[in-house]
């Protein structure tokens, strides 16, 4: 089984992971005082890396820090959403600093993209990171290609590297991916520096697609002799058409936080459910909402009361509710928070700009 | 044949160069308008690359610029003057800025040093540049893990360049080593960015050791847009033993600019000459001078008089003197070179620390 950070392929057993990888779960323990979090709460954060460790030293009130970042390819959409929100969650429960990194090398890298075309779309970004709640008086958020600190832990680990481990990593990649490896390692030690304060344990929450990258930057920081970053695992949100991983790479399967009330509702439309093939069918056996890409909408994201959630998920079992008037009413829901999120993030804006502008 | 960056053998046979890797031999009209340079009217520069376009170029009263830089990994030695003199003589010559790289992230790559080993000969090694007559008012002097622009650019030509194409020019190498070419074809594109005026033809003087490095950022330079830069190549200079090239590699056959005049003496005594086995023979048949060491320095350092070096010559290839006594006077020449340069440096001291400070 591979796992592949730059490809949009879904999971299909997760469990698998544990064992061929050495992931650990989240204990019930932990969920419990991190369920605040709805993703700590639903388990859709399921596995991690040394994150007791991590919470061990947050408790004896070591400095700690939580980092992760986005690659300023497109706008927000919901992936991105999940890993913002993890990030401002863990800064807050831990008074962990919050390292943001906008990894526009890497969107060269990956996707071809000029300085040009990423920096407004990093500012828009940012504007919704501000927007979720990011306390920025305890962040740093930087652009890759402006962070001498970032670069050269990049050039440095490249000496402690050789091409064997990330081939075996990552399979044949061109030089330029390879090197992004690096310079992501380079984000997630860089808590580390001096400047920052030293050695200390940091938490990257991320999606499992990113765990190679987490092995690979634990070999390198031990090498070097830093501590060990933590992780955390959420699952991946599917697209709309409830076949692929939400990726920008599929953007007609994608919600970003930018879409129109109406783009929104014509999404929804389209959207993969568990409905049956008819109605008289759906009212007879219930729908089937452990398939459906609307409801993983709710859990994941747009739902946060979990009554209210298991009542969708009750209403839906019992017939009680079809396809489309579910979907109706999840329309409102979702287009009731992107409009008070999109009043936020243009507060957030002129903040975006001058914490970006250098 | 291959050439090798990182080792320290020497050329064989030089023409070979020129069919096998398409160098361009230094026209006689060229060497006579740069006579100046005891490097050029000696033919010590003996090829290049697009040279006659630079020279087109600032004849045009175009914008150009040379560049090099040194590893420091050292002091200056014989070498890296060269380098240093021929940039300088280009800088004033053309009206070129000069752009002088320290390579401190290469003497990570390439011998494990740490910025805190490095950061003092960073500021030896300027002071030297300084001392040898640079116009640092026309120059750009920079550290490489200082330098956003050209740490970058590394970045970006990672996505340009296959493994395949360094592995054809530089052999299976580690992957520090690989970085450090893609950030040493950085350091030759800068002088091309926009906050220097924009694209322009670039000359890099160096020794034909270092022509993969230009045969390599000449491609990727020509894939992203770039004016393919020129070169210019010097010959090895030996090692005092005779044998390698003057190498910080083979620190015992160096002379750097900091010896101690004893120091200078004790080496050269031991040095390599063209001396016959015995005193007879060689008052009858003279002696060797183009094997001779001792004559190579004053050929490419320290006699800058062609007629005194043209005796230097014939009085060895007469019998006229032998090698002890030779030794003896060109210690003295080269003592008082040295001591003069030395007081040249202290004086630098203070500007070469602020120029590198930040």
């Amino acid at each position: 089984m591979e796992i592949n950070p730059w490809g949009n392929e879904l999971i299909k057993d997760y469990e698998e992971l544990f064992t061929e990888f050495g992931l650990q779960h989240v204990p019930e323990e932990l969920r419990k005082r991190l369920s605040e979090s709805r993703y700590f709460r639903r388990g859709i954060v399921f596995a991690h890396r040394d994150f007791d460790a991590f919470v061990k030293s947050a408790d004896k009130k070591e400095k700690v820090a939580v980092m992760s970042g986005i690659k300023p390819s497109s706008r927000f959409h919901l992936g991105s959403k999940m890993t913002a929100e993890e990030i401002i969650f863990l800064q807050k429960k831990f008074k962990a600093k919050a390292f943001y990194c906008v990894a526009d090398n890497e969107a060269y890298a990956d996707n071809g993209m000029a300085y040009e075309e990423t920096a407004p779309l990093a500012v828009d970004n940012v504007a919704d990171l501000l927007a979720l709640g990011l306390d920025e008086k305890n962040a740093v958020i930087y652009k890759q290609s402006e962070c001498l600190n970032v670069l050269n832990l990049a050039q440095l680990f490249a000496r402690r590297t050789t091409l064997n481990t990330l081939e075996a990593l990552y399979g044949h990649q061109n030089l330029g991916l390879y090197l992004a490896v690096l310079t992501q390692a380079g984000d997630i030690v860089q808590p580390q520096l001096g400047e920052f304060g030293g050695k200390k344990h940091v938490v990257v929450p991320v999606g499992i697609d990113q765990d190679p990258h987490l092995r690979f930057t634990r070999d390198v920081a031990a090498k070097c002799g830093y501590v060990l970053p933590s992780s955390t695992y959420h699952r991946f949100f599917r697209a709309l058409n409830g076949e692929t991983k939400m990726s920008k790479r599929e953007p007609m399967g994608i919600l970003t936080l930018n879409d129109s009330p109406e783009l929104v509702r014509k999404k929804l439309v389209r959207a993969f459910t568990g409905g049956r093939a008819t109605v008289e069918e759906q009212k007879r056996l219930g729908g089937e909402w452990r398939k459906c890409v609307v409801y993983e909408l709710m859990l994941f994201h747009f739902e946060d009361d979990d009554a209210e959630l298991a009542k969708v998920k009750r209403d839906c079992e019992t017939g009680k509710i079809m396809c489309g008037e579910c979907k109706a009413r999840r329309v409102e829901k979702i287009n009731a928070w992107l409009k008070a999120h999109r009043e936020r993030r243009k507060k957030a804006m002129p903040k975006a700009e001058k914490l970006l502008s250098r």
